[in-house]
């Protein structure tokens, strides 16, 4: 029979190898400006903790625990883990920070300062008061990274399929994670040595209980951490001899239940300890990962990768001893090399250094996509203790911990804040996506990217599924309506039978047809535009009428760019972007064409390059707003009005760069919602509901807003548009910001609160 | 002040001059092969008479009433008779046609053989009762055509604004009306003349009454035709004498009620006549138009034409002459013409030629878009009455009424059937669409074109409007659903998540991580295609597995078409088009590569030549099937299997000549719908509904369709598709018509019946 190393250096099996599933439970204490822990409660913006999926709290009310969901690489991991960060961050007040070491800040003598968790569920708080009469609260105050990992289910199908032992998958699944586990637990001394971030305890930490009298390697993952105490025993032999020990634990009341068994690692199967019988073991959680305070989400890809690579090495080594004995030696060389001075060599630097050895064997056995100098780090962490993460941050600490940790803590924070508009991680996506994905993460709606390029995410709040593509094309429209919004024949034809003002003009399909009309609109302004106007393609304006011939060339034009033409009165005013949702305005924008305001001091070069430091505006449509150019379109657009990029435009004189108002082109974008009396947004509204849209972009001409939206001309609608721009109106350059993709999310949810 | 005659020669008028809207209703009676008065009743397939707007019955249940939509040109009006007659005949039983003229057919002896139309609502009935009764049944069987009229409202708004007689634009409009309407009364006669239509009368018509001695022109516009009393006398003089004297004569009792009054010129403002008094005069209603038996829907373009220059004529004309006198003028040269014999000259020669010379000075001096020659017909048949159409009628009917009309009638029949798949007017349309508008005017749903390159339709019935895009995509479908098909990836992840077989399969954005994957799929069936498929571009398959360099070229031709490709297990099986609507299987389709039966007496391409023969091949997809090429590509696939288009294949024996099944490169549709057991038709949708899909054509490949659905790899889901093709499952080339189309309108209105 094969053993489990020649069966992994199988050629049938490469193509699966790096597969895995990874999931990661972050904790970390709110913190105040100066340090201290927070006294607010959990935030209410982030919904109700009885579900989210993404931000919770564990013990203490002060105490956030961050999820991501499962993912398919150390990649995706890590966009999750940045994504919920910059949510928390942001849904704290804005003094609140995020407390980066394990070990607590300055805990308040008082235990009963200490608040544990403001839960819904009695059981969970009476549960939590257990656990601080058990344990202490000060134990429970001690932050970690929970990491769960699954071996890939082709790797796992395709490793079940080449051996012999095990005729049932499941049994066979089962005994493969037992082995990593016992593996794991001897040999997770390796990975406190390596990655252990608690030497030592801030002030209150150990007021009754004895504490270590020198700096350690991880207080946490040794004697002083937060373990179950010493009388619970449970062997790893076989997956029924475990469970057989937990419920005696529990039986004889060593345990108060199932899941106050702490081990480093847990076997999981379904949602309680005892599904394990009938599931097998699916996954497993690491639990012995300290937070690595100089990674900025307390983990890092690297050393994702590194566990996983380790994971496999655990299943690749053989055990060489009984497994109660196995798991006793490891737990001891953890618990001596944890207490351990960090900046001394360990007594196990040959096994280390043979762990070390062995991960790259393995690397270059397995064709792992992983670099060849990766575990180089590991080698050097061995030959120098200084360069341990337990090392460095003794170093940085042991004048002042809070200090240090108040200062990692504020540029955490302050990355948060830095495009307060982007999604860490999905930045990539568009904006309204972004925005989109932050308000479903902060409120607990569950979000699965199907289609990143193609903007396509899943839903899922309240039991219910929901498709949401670019943002706003939900199941709430209907198919047929964004195919009307698209044909402006169809959309005047609708809105006119309505009863809606809108320009008055005819369709052409040839020339000669068209020509002949030139009397009806000889004398009164009018536009020209090919049927489907691409980009404002093809589209001549004549404001006040136009002469036959240039009545033709304007045919020609548009023409050129389509089969089909329009020939519309001309309506004077001011345009107006109207956002509609489900009946009614949720937002009025005004767009300005790019400009700069004089103040009699500076050239507009330096008055474009001092408006573009604005954090709002980038480019590529990534950025609410866009930077300013001074190409030449701007530049004949300022010679015309008899200006050069060094002139210096008179204080208050506000000088014009392009004639076309759009965002994309450097324009302002003005919330002007409370400008505009009831009348108008339910004229807005109406035609959006004429139209059987839920949510629509409607563009209005106002020639005077004041004036009764009743009044004879008051408005002509100009277009209706699908999947219309929200992150102009989250981040307008002045006004309001109003929360539309919130609004979105509410309309799929009207559960979400 | 100026005339109406300088009125309507300002410049300003010009381009709306031709502007109008025109309505027709057009009564026919139902007949037998042989000619004689249908015995069956209204065609139940014809929905509700109750609300019907295109297909009712007047006076008797054979005679149907064909009512137009309102139109904006002649042309349109044109397609609305010739769609609407489509419907009509072929909702006919086979055997019933429409009698062309105006006089009845040989009626029954006996009256209560003459059924009075079976109304649902008995005031109608009790109507009918009541006219039989005043004017006798057979009366009531002539047929005719009622002609809607409308000047364009921008002509009568500019003509309003250049005028200064009447400050109300309302009594404007009844003004214009009531001139033309009197004008039209006083030369009506010209239209008998030249239109008139009914010289003689058939067998047990004049039962009871003197008949004309000789032929006429028209019986039915002469004092034998149907007509009021003697005694109702209205005098057109203005609109409140005329009503004070109709509401006079109900109330004498000499009309039962107001709609009694039976003029040649009907004024027409809001339902009853009564509202006019409200409304004021908004259209006229010519009533005085016998059917054209030469023209297959009793009225042709050229004579609705005609109408229009005549009405702007009669405003044209100044009246000379008191208006009840001017009328009665009228009437007594009308009936006097429509008495002559149909093949003398007529007494009014004279005024004839006059008011052709002044149509063809009209038409010049208004510059109306009418060709040179186009009274010339006119102009000939007062100097030739056997050129009108009642001598012509006469001519040919003298002999034998019934074997003629019969002949025209089936002519007419036959026409209709020809293609029975397209709709008459509306050819242009694709043909889903065609056949949906075909059953929405069956079941009198009322069909607006919104657009018709754009196959953008309004629906309304039962007090809903609904809009459809080509002929399936409704409000019915969400926004997201079609967008989630479009994007492959996101369509497979769905239904995967949903429990279903899908191509197993894996998306890659570069060259090098696709390689890497190759082990993966070296050794079994797969597919390398571009992550959007682009009509089959860019798509390798591998039966069976593939050298490393085969993978990296269908990579590589697959990169070219798209960003992202898609790598596919490759599912061995028949592939069927299962067409799903609102959760159940409504048909499903197989389709088989163009191909034809060897005989062991044909060439192949007099093969071709015979199978292209079928009526439902034709080619641009405006036919269900396409006809078969015997191009480069069909030539080399003969070629591969030993053929050339001059072999015979011996008989019973199959040859393709083509690899690929479309429908649109000759292959062959045939239904299968009841060859598959329920199992199959329930994974079809569920899947679609697992997609939130209301309307969808779902790709199954299937290996054996006698295999339980339940059975492992019993199928794999290729594709979903929004806005499937209709046509191929109602006209298949074999096997059951499923009615597609009705079935998406039932679903659009449950209340269809």
């Amino acid at each position: 029979m094969k053993t489990m190393k020649q069966l992994l250096h199988e050629k049938a099996l490469q193509p699966y190898l790096w597969q895995a599933r990874y999931g990661v439970e972050k904790e970390s204490q709110r913190i105040t400006a100066n340090g201290q822990l927070a006294k607010t409660d959990h935030p209410k913006v982030l919904g109700n903790r009885a579900y989210h999926p993404y931000i919770q709290t564990d013990f203490a009310e002060t105490q956030l625990e961050l999820v991501t969901p499962v993912a398919n690489s150390p990649q995706e991991l890590m966009r999750w883990l940045a994504a919920i960060h910059d949510v928390a961050y942001r849904s704290l007040p804005k003094e609140e920070m995020m407390w980066p070491l394990s070990m607590p800040p300055v805990l308040p003598l008082k235990d009963e300062e200490i608040v544990i968790a403001k839960l819904d569920t009695f059981e969970d708080v009476l549960y939590r008061r257990y656990l601080a009469k058990a344990y202490g609260k000060r134990k429970q105050m001690v932050s970690g990274i929970h990491f769960n990992f699954e071996f890939g289910a082709e790797f796992l199908q395709n490793l079940f399929a080449i051996q012999e032992q095990y005729p049932d998958f499941t049994d066979f699944k089962t005994a493969v994670y037992l082995k990593v586990t016992r593996n794991y637990l001897r040999y997770r001394w390796f990975l406190t040595y390596l990655f252990g971030a608690t030497p030592t305890s801030n002030e209150n930490y150990f007021v009754a209980d004895i504490a270590p009298k020198e700096p350690v390697r991880s207080i946490r993952n040794s004697q002083f951490g937060y373990t179950n105490h010493d009388d619970v025993q449970v062997s790893y032999e076989s997956l029924g001899q475990y469970l057989a020990d937990i419920a005696r634990m529990v039986e004889v009341g060593k345990l108060s239940e199932e899941k106050e068994f702490y081990a480093p690692v847990r076997l999981r199967g379904g949602q309680k300890v005892a599904d394990l019988a009938k599931t097998g073991i699916r996954y497993i959680e690491l639990r012995n990962i300290d937070l690595n305070p100089f990674a900025p989400f307390g983990i890092d890809e690297k050393q994702i990768e590194f566990l996983h690579a380790f994971m496999l090495y655990m299943l690749y080594l053989p055990e060489t001893e009984a497994a109660d004995d196995w798991v006793a030696k490891g737990d001891a060389i953890n618990n001596f090399v944890a207490l351990e001075r960090p900046d001394r060599v360990t007594d196990f630097v040959e096994e280390g250094m043979d762990l070390v050895a062995g991960l790259k064997e393995l690397v270059k056995n397995l064709k792992l996509p992983l670099a060849e100098d990766f575990f180089d780090f590991a080698q050097q962490a061995f030959e120098d203790p200084n360069q341990t993460l337990a090392a460095r941050l003794y170093a940085v600490t042991k004048e002042d911990m809070t200090t240090w940790a108040k200062t990692v803590a504020k540029e955490n924070q302050a990355q948060a804040w830095q495009k307060p508009y982007q999604l860490a991680g999905f930045t990539k996506m568009e904006l309204s996506t972004q925005i989109l994905m932050f308000d479903a993460i902060q409120k607990g709606v569950q979000v699965t990217v199907l289609d990143e390029e193609d903007q396509f995410l899943q839903l899922r709040f309240a039991g219910r599924t929901e498709y949401v593509k670019n943002a706003n094309m939900t199941s709430k429209d209907s198919y047929v309506v964004p195919l009307m919004m698209a044909n402006k024949t169809v959309t005047k034809k609708v809105l006119a039978n309505a009863g809606f003002r809108v320009p008055q003009g005819s369709e052409f399909a040839d020339m000669e047809t068209a020509v002949l009309a030139y009397p009806k609109f000889a004398n009164s302004g009018f536009v020209v535009k090919p049927k489907s106007t691409n980009y404002g393609l093809g589209i001549s304006i004549f404001k006040h009428g136009a002469s036959l011939a240039d009545f033709k060339e304007a045919l020609a034009i548009a023409f050129a760019e389509d089969s089909a033409v329009l020939v519309e009165e001309f309506m004077a005013g001011t345009e107006y972007r109207f956002f509609v949702l489900d009946g009614s305005v949720k937002a009025i924008l005004l767009r300005v064409p790019a400009n700069v305001v004089g103040d009699g001091r500076h050239t507009i070069a330096e008055l474009v390059a001092a408006k573009n430091e604005d954090p709002l505006r980038g480019s590529h449509h990534r950025a609410p707003l866009e930077l300013i150019q001074l190409g030449e379109i701007e530049k004949l657009m300022l010679k015309e009005q008899g200006y050069a990029t060094t002139s210096v435009p008179a204080e208050g004189v506000i000088v014009y760069l392009r004639e076309n108002s759009n965002v994309s082109t450097g324009g302002d974008s003005i919330d002007v919602t409370d400008e505009f009396s009831q009348d108008y947004k339910e004229v807005a509204a109406q035609a959006v509901t004429a139209l059987g849209a839920k949510i629509s972009g409607i563009d209005l001409i106002i020639p005077d807003k004041l004036q009764p939206a009743t009044s004879p001309n008051a408005y002509g609608i100009i277009e209706a548009n699908f999947n219309p721009a929200m992150h102009m109106h989250v981040y307008p350059f002045s006004g309001k910001s109003r929360r539309l993709t919130m609004e979105v999310l509410k309309f799929l949810y009207p559960e979400i609160n």
